[in-house]
């Protein structure tokens, strides 16, 4: 197998090595998407077979694969150990099932300690391990890849880049849509996601923009909008239905986008026309618990004191009873990864983590704001990558009146 | 909590609680996204915050949603029982955590044997339940539901159905496309995807086009196409690129839809121009291959049966080396969900089940053929969803050279 210094390996593979070493672990193996992908770099988009990364520390990531998923593997993959398993066809295999290739991968597991995500890895799929590396001790990383996953690399920070600038044009066609006279939840999505299709199938040649399945069989495109309108915004999120949204109303617009694995989200409140004082009110106060969220968003802030600083925000406007649980979570190869911006938070921000940053004001019947951003921490403050104004939003009454 | 005699729960939980009697269980608790909405209608989209059914033999299901998805919930389930956890501006919700909330509706677990579906539940929340009811004997119930699955009840059929025509808008989308000159494997996808999504939008006001998502946070728009040529056919599944197919290259196309959480596949190969006689002769091959496996899609075959008269058709033209490992499988809720058709299968047709049929001829460098549809098992014999012809098709070379 390759050596570990291998060009192509990005540092993340590095730092995890290092914390595999620190933490006495001999091998981890995963087989979460979100992780395979991470340390390979290839996603199958179909999972209904599962894939596993083992890394050592000593050597460089080694993929495997059903035999079904090996040319898509190798043309995706950056690391050079691939490996087959499976029966398809005249290819040769390491054996018929992972449980055999991963015993001809690691013996009968040689009594090493290996770390596995127990977060996510199926009690079935633990004891099968089990049985494949029954000299092994298991142990539980969850923790460890987490804490890698936390500071983005150089490659995902342009690749967040990307579909942040994916969600902007989301974001303006959404707008322009709810313009048009009669347009409903489901004009303005589809409007929103052609145009994030179409820009994306003109400017970015190489991006994928496949989100990770489930273990039954997951694939889909990753850039989509939500449109909730009027009543309907209390469900925080939904397909979009065949509703007109009202003048006087206010609208939530969600656009999610991924560009390489890497997450945006963009999120806006555009009111039909004029709203009620009451409604203008709270999104006043939520644009400007945002800016003094915003002032503390740079390396060093404990992210707790970010949600106290909301708090206080809340209190002082008397939205103090409304206060939501998080205002803002950890994204990246998850659209909600990690950590959440909230009370119980033991993070601290750093260089390199990206954030989004939602303080909503939900208050049945009176008013429903929904403002997020997907922002990059850097060495010196914060970096907002999605782009759209945060204002409030106001699209002509005279339309729909 | 409402009696059993609802109206609106569906054949198939009286089903499953049969199969639990049967099997002694006294309870089940699923979190699995497409188990949680079988038996309560709801897909909350997102699952960063789990969701829960709890199935006991005289109640209606229980759902246990977090509290920033209660409206949604309310607005979806068919189920009467519906309760709520975590903490969220001013609303009352049963306990703060999600483990604390199955203490309150379950008791320590009052000795009983509950079922959880051990194929999908990870380590650490196995874990979370044994605490949360540690009097209770936690016992794997996935066979259970797989097998209460492979029937299909009569609204799932119809929602198939709807999927099943929103594939044919998709494939008829991108054959069309493919006549364009010029037209790269994204321009047919978008095109794809763009039909389908208006079909949806302009005749199917109450239909919920939504996937089911990851836990780490998913979502999606459920109607989706793949288009891989030449060279790329061998990936199985990617993303569409900026590559146009070339003249006397076969393309395959893939179409997948949700309707409802309900599935459907439909895939063709598409001859760019003439193509080599040898990747023609493949073609025809896996046409008449159908067709002969077709004749044994009735209530009573072994799944087995299938398999063995498709690998007889490979060997009796000369494709024996080249069998696939599966020619189809079963399609609901998950895209390959419950049992492969495949030699090692105990399974057997019934009607009510809907299955996919694809006996692909994959030879590198000389042919590539993919031709799948969505087919129901009727009380005597099969309806195939998916209408669009399967026969080899061609789009004129004229406007490729």
């Amino acid at each position: 197998m390759a050596n570990p210094q291998s060009s192509d390996i990005p540092p993340r593979v590095h730092r995890l090595k290092a914390q595999m070493v620190a933490h006495s672990l001999d091998a981890v193996i995963c087989m979460k998407p979100e992780s395979t992908f991470y340390l390979s770099g290839f996603n199958p988009i179909i999972y209904s077979e599962p894939i596993f990364v083992i890394l050592t520390p000593h050597l460089d990531p080694i993929l495997l694969v059903h035999v079904l998923r090996g040319k898509h593997a190798e043309a995706s993959t950056w690391t050079p150990n691939l490996f087959l398993y499976g029966t398809w066809s005249n290819i040769t295999t390491l054996a018929p099932t992972w449980p055999a290739a991963l015993t001809t991968l690691l013996g009968d597991g040689n009594s090493k300690r290996i770390g596995v995500e127990q977060e996510f890895l199926p009690v079935t799929q633990f004891h099968q391990l089990v049985q494949a590396l029954p000299t092994a001790q298991l142990a539980d990383c969850t923790a460890l890849i987490h804490q890698c996953r936390e500071l983005k690399d150089a490659d995902e920070i342009a690749s967040a880049r990307i579909a942040a600038q994916l969600a902007d044009r989301g974001m303006e066609a959404a707008v322009a849509a709810l313009q048009l006279q009669g347009a409903t939840e489901r004009d303005v999505v589809l409007a929103s996601m052609r145009a994030m299709h179409e820009d994306w199938a003109a400017h970015y040649p190489d991006v994928e923009i496949c989100d990770f399945g489930s273990l039954e069989g997951g694939y889909t495109s990753g850039l989509t909008a939500w449109v909730l309108s009027g009543p309907r915004q209390s469900f925080g999120c939904d397909n979009p239905v065949q509703r007109v949204p009202q003048a006087g109303e206010t609208v939530s617009v969600f656009v999610w986008t991924v560009a390489n694995g890497m997450h945006a989200e963009l999120e806006r409140t555009v009111c039909i026309g004029s709203v009620a004082a009451s409604e203008k009110e709270a999104l006043h106060a939520t644009l400007d618990i945002r800016g003094e969220i915003a002032l503390r968003l740079t390396p060093g802030t404990a992210v707790g004191e970010l949600y106290e600083t909301a708090k206080k925000g809340y209190d002082r406007r008397g939205y103090g009873e409304y206060l939501p649980g998080r205002i803002g979570h950890s994204i990246g190869l998850g659209p909600h990864e990690l950590f959440s911006i909230d009370a119980r938070s033991d993070r601290t921000l750093l260089p390199g983590m990206i954030v989004s940053l939602e303080p909503h004001i939900h208050i049945d019947g009176v008013a429903s704001t929904q403002y997020s951003d997907t922002i990059l921490i850097t060495e010196d403050g914060h970096e907002c990558l999605t782009r759209f104004p945060a204002r409030v939003i106001q699209v002509a009454q005279a339309i729909y009146t």
